[in-house]
């Protein structure tokens, strides 16, 4: 679905165009076409990629979607596909696609299972006409930024999820079912979010420093910015994914130092019962000649002393902490 | 076995061709020679050596074979190999081998193993014979590719294998050898796709960019294709291995969560018998000044009391979650 | 919050001079201004940034804060961002930031959330005027120096709290949860230094040696003297990371220990119990011909053996450790 | 002790010589001389060394023997020393070493403690004059090849061994001490087989492409062929290692599930027990007013309850698998 | 402390001088000077510093001690800090430093808190004047190997440490605490000389081959020979690192295995008292009619069943090996 489709003159906004006036206006000199799609039809895809002579396997993989992200070079074209992450209602990640084609005098950018867009990205570039000047190469940058941005923001979420298990982790008696789950759901989005970015980390670490796709010339400080987000937030996943590690090893030790206390409570709690149940069974002995039988105190002293031995018994345990 | 022999000329089928043809044809310009055996015996793995001149070396390792995938440059002869994994019956992978000799205008394939053939690579480049017309590079692209398409089949049903894992390791109660069993299997197979993907991806990354043999010239954007998806493969194989590395720590939770929770049990169920038989013990004392035992309500009071404790104790254990 | 403002030539401090006299010093040769800022706002930080001509970028990020350590390079500027360690009072670290921008004659220092100042670095600086004649350079070192001694304090802390988990760890009966919470605490701790330290790392290492920046001439020998100290200390980082998890698996491995010696205990004490139980058990029974009941030695015979069965138990079980 | 010592010229064996003979060989073109030692005395080293005039810190290595596998190059000189591996006869390694002093025109080959000799190397060269007229590279090569190929019986015997611990770890209840001594043993010989391959794997890397040590050229091709084969090697190890830490980790817990069931079946039995005991405490109770004591079905059915209950009891542990 | 002061030329010993001379001895051609220090006041070092003219960063490395081993060059000064590993008397290990100092005639050794000298290396050296005669790097490199050499030691006696553990892990029933705390202190001792090894390797490498240290040149093949031993000491840190991870998951197997085989005679033991217990409970009852009370066979028979079962139970559970 076409969304957008505009010409811009040394990033000032002309106007909104058609499909059709796309190849007069890349005649012009000085002019940018931005176009942007939304889950197109491979149909639509391959008008487009026709349209602006795009090579046949970049477009083959913008119809397929579903690739890693990555950034390849046509001749003057460049080719990069990149991720977008959203955090979903359920503490879920939404992942989408975003393929961008940008020639020299022109952005094709197609997002693809993205709920939010990039209209807001638009008009703040329309509201800096002196840097959208700099031509293609300041939209890609702005629309990478736009997309970093948004994996931050998920970046935080996890980060709280997991300052969450922590505190139920170190919480006396919730080594649960419920915190392994937890755990074992973040360490998958964490995956998640580092294969969106690492391999962006890869692209953008090509468009500063040493030899750059001329479309990003004089932009290399916005793109060297870009990859410096990029390596903040694939610093926090990787921290993330050490303490969760570790999170699990002291879970696994949690588990097991409830199991000894629950043992020490069943040993406990044993020792009192069968102490009287041992004296009850010597004074249930059939033999005849037990003086305590005849006395009119043994019951009481019997009882007592089953009493009196449970309180010390207790007593011990208690201080011992296995009660 | 000789499958096919086929002359090409630029990138038109020319006709089927005996062995014996093959040096007429090689010495025509513009001639393409395709050649594929299966499950070839040494001896004709030799004789064809022989006719396109191979290095020794190379035909000794396509008639062991069993050999790493690599990618081998003699002079201008091209000796790929490459691992074929294809699903098996039973949750398994069965594991074939394709050796390519490329030469400037020969390809010479051997397929050792390999259930499904690639007749239907064949039909596809004879369909676009403008693209054929690149030469063997572009058949040794078509064959690569295909190979390495078969390799996300693979992956696929790994990713659903471990997902059913996974479930079953977090429904309740199912922490059972099978679990562990089915994943250490996972594992071996997350090994061997590794093993058929990873050395490929080396090779790969030697055809495109950087000093690139010269029949992959001007096929560079193919090969850099085929590249990407094996990092993909890749990607995805590393991923699961860390998910399964979890899964297994998860795992071991797991059982130490049941070992609680039947030790919980066992604690409960040991009170609810050692209540009533500790209160029978006292009872069954004979000491002779017990008045209780006189009294008519002593017997059902007894009871009463031992039961009463008992649904005390129930509900306690209940409500703390260890029964 | 302006701190600082001071203009030094060749070395030797001339005067504070006021924000607006900047322009003036900077005009003049051989001199060098040093601003230092504290928790300064957007807005100053934005006035500084065009009184200096820096670049919006890194002006940007200085306002944001929050960033990797990072050395960036503009032109004749350079941007170098630091985070400092403090010892917080209660066993944490306190993360601050520090935010530099070096020209070839100024130096603005902006300190953000940091709790020590750099007072005595100036004033360190200013008792050296021949090291201080190098200029702008020179200061660069001298905070970083400054900031990176700071991390040793803090790694020596750490060094003591794993000391100390240690010896708690290997003392008998001390498996406890505070032990695994310590463990984990230190583990965050220690990403934290290495998060400082790292990035820092990679920034120095591209002071000497190689292609350096103009500002870092003839003081290369200074910043590999600082690269070394971060390499000791992301060296002690790694050890600690290195000792900790052995001392989590040796956490668990006691957590086992503890439990195995509470069964032990558990069985020996169950039967100690047991014996007595059983044999009154017998001798409570009812048949009508056991010539034991009717001896007058039968009851103290009968505890006797309960006794003597006791003791030798309790023996046997002290001898072989589970009592 | 001096095994070999013979001259070729033009890879035609011409004689056996003495040792006395080497210098005058060594002095005639195209001649090589290929001289084998085996276990021979420091000083036999020192007098060939003095005699092919090799670097006296070759020779001293050569002496100590110990050393890890390296090539180092002399001028002139190659020093291979390379690991040998034999399977001993009872599932272990036996580790031996060969020294090889590499020039123009000669071979000195010394081995220490290798069980099998390479005497079937020389017989190889000796049936191919074609390849061993390529002098000194080629025999080199072909000790390489043949050191290489051994190691692979080993990593089969090593294969071998993971396959039967596996068989027996999934087999029910064999979580035994003999599984983890095995798995134990088995690391400590892959670590061996490790030590010898991967320093030869960086050593045969050397001998093709980039800057190859002369000897070694025009046998590229054939240097690459080992160090693929050491590639497989190591690989093959690799995998083995990580097969063995998940089989570590899936016995650790096979024995936990082994540990839960046994706590179930205790639970289980002790229910078994506890209940008719329990009904046999209260019918030992000496109450005056227990109408069932008189009856005469009380003791019938007394049992016949007691029975009844454990039958019913078994059927629910043996449905919920704790029996 | 000074120890040494002595001027060789050509590698000749020429006399003891004082600190005084020394300024003298550099002037003429061909002398070395070789001055050895122990445990020198700063003030000392400060005072040689100014007389061999040394960088005073460097000196201050010097004066403060425990820096990391590195080699750092100033133009034609080399400095290079080693750690010393001496076997203390209670298997702990002793780490002292030296400090080299090399000019192109001098050679100043500075050694804190070693407690073996270095007067054999002198020995040595003046013992070889035409391998002394190389100059100064002469000397650096038998200083160094001696130091190296003297690592082996400790590595030897780390490996008999694990050897002893490793026989006392696998010896049934003694998975004690002790095994863990030594494997702990093991792992410790392995990341002291890892240290100690480690960065020397790094410097050690910088030595031979590429760019090469004026004083080292014509000595390459000698750095190379320390820096192979240095390769190799990594190495078998390395693999007793891994052995011991291996050795700590082994340990912990054990113990769940003891624990095991504990709740194993746990449960047959109860069984044991269970039976009997359970038997006397039934005839202990007060039922008016039960014939078996009335038999003059009633109580051996009783007592005989009891034995006779518990003698099945035992049979059972010590063919089931749970006894």
């Amino acid at each position: 679905m076409l969304i957008n489709c505009v010409a811009y003159q040394n990033g000032i906004k002309l106007t909104d165009i058609s499909a059709d006036d796309i190849p007069y206006h890349l005649s012009l000199p000085d002019n940018l076409v931005w176009v942007a799609l939304r889950d197109p039809s491979p149909e639509e895809i391959n008008d487009f990629g026709e349209l602006f002579d795009l090579h046949p396997l970049a477009i083959e993989d913008a119809q397929h979607g579903h690739q890693r992200p990555k950034l390849e070079e046509f001749d003057d074209l460049l080719f990069l596909v990149m991720k977008t992450l959203e955090p979903d209602g359920n503490d879920g990640i939404h992942v989408g696609e975003v393929d961008l084609f940008v020639g020299r005098n022109f952005v094709l950018s197609i997002r693809n299972g993205t709920r939010k867009g990039f209209q807001n990205v638009r008009e703040r570039c329309e509201h800096e006409p002196h840097l959208l000047a700099y031509g293609s190469g300041f939209v890609l940058y702005a629309l990478m930024d736009t997309v970093v941005d948004r994996y931050l923001a998920v970046i935080h979420q996890l980060e709280d999820e997991l300052e969450q298990i922590e505190t139920r982790l170190f919480s006396k008696g919730s080594s649960t079912r419920s915190n392994i789950t937890d755990l074992y759901e973040l360490k998958r989005k964490l995956l998640t979010v580092s294969h969106a970015a690492s391999p962006l980390h890869e692209a953008a670490a090509r468009m500063y420093g040493g030899r750059v796709p001329r479309i990003c010339h004089n932009m290399q400080e916005y793109f060297r910015d870009v990859d410096d987000h990029l390596a903040r937030i694939i610093h926090a996943v990787e921290s993330q994914r050490d303490m969760l590690t570790t999170a699990l090893q002291v879970n696994l030790a949690m588990i097991s130092l409830d199991d000894s206390s629950i043992s020490k409570k069943l040993a406990a709690y044993a020792a009192l019962f069968a102490v009287p149940t041992m004296i009850a069974g010597i004074y249930g002995m059939n033999f005849q000649h037990m003086p305590e039988l005849n006395s009119i105190w043994g019951y009481p002293i019997a009882l007592s002393t089953m009493l009196l031995l449970d309180v010390l018994i207790w007593r011990h345990f208690k201080k011992s902490g296995w009660l």
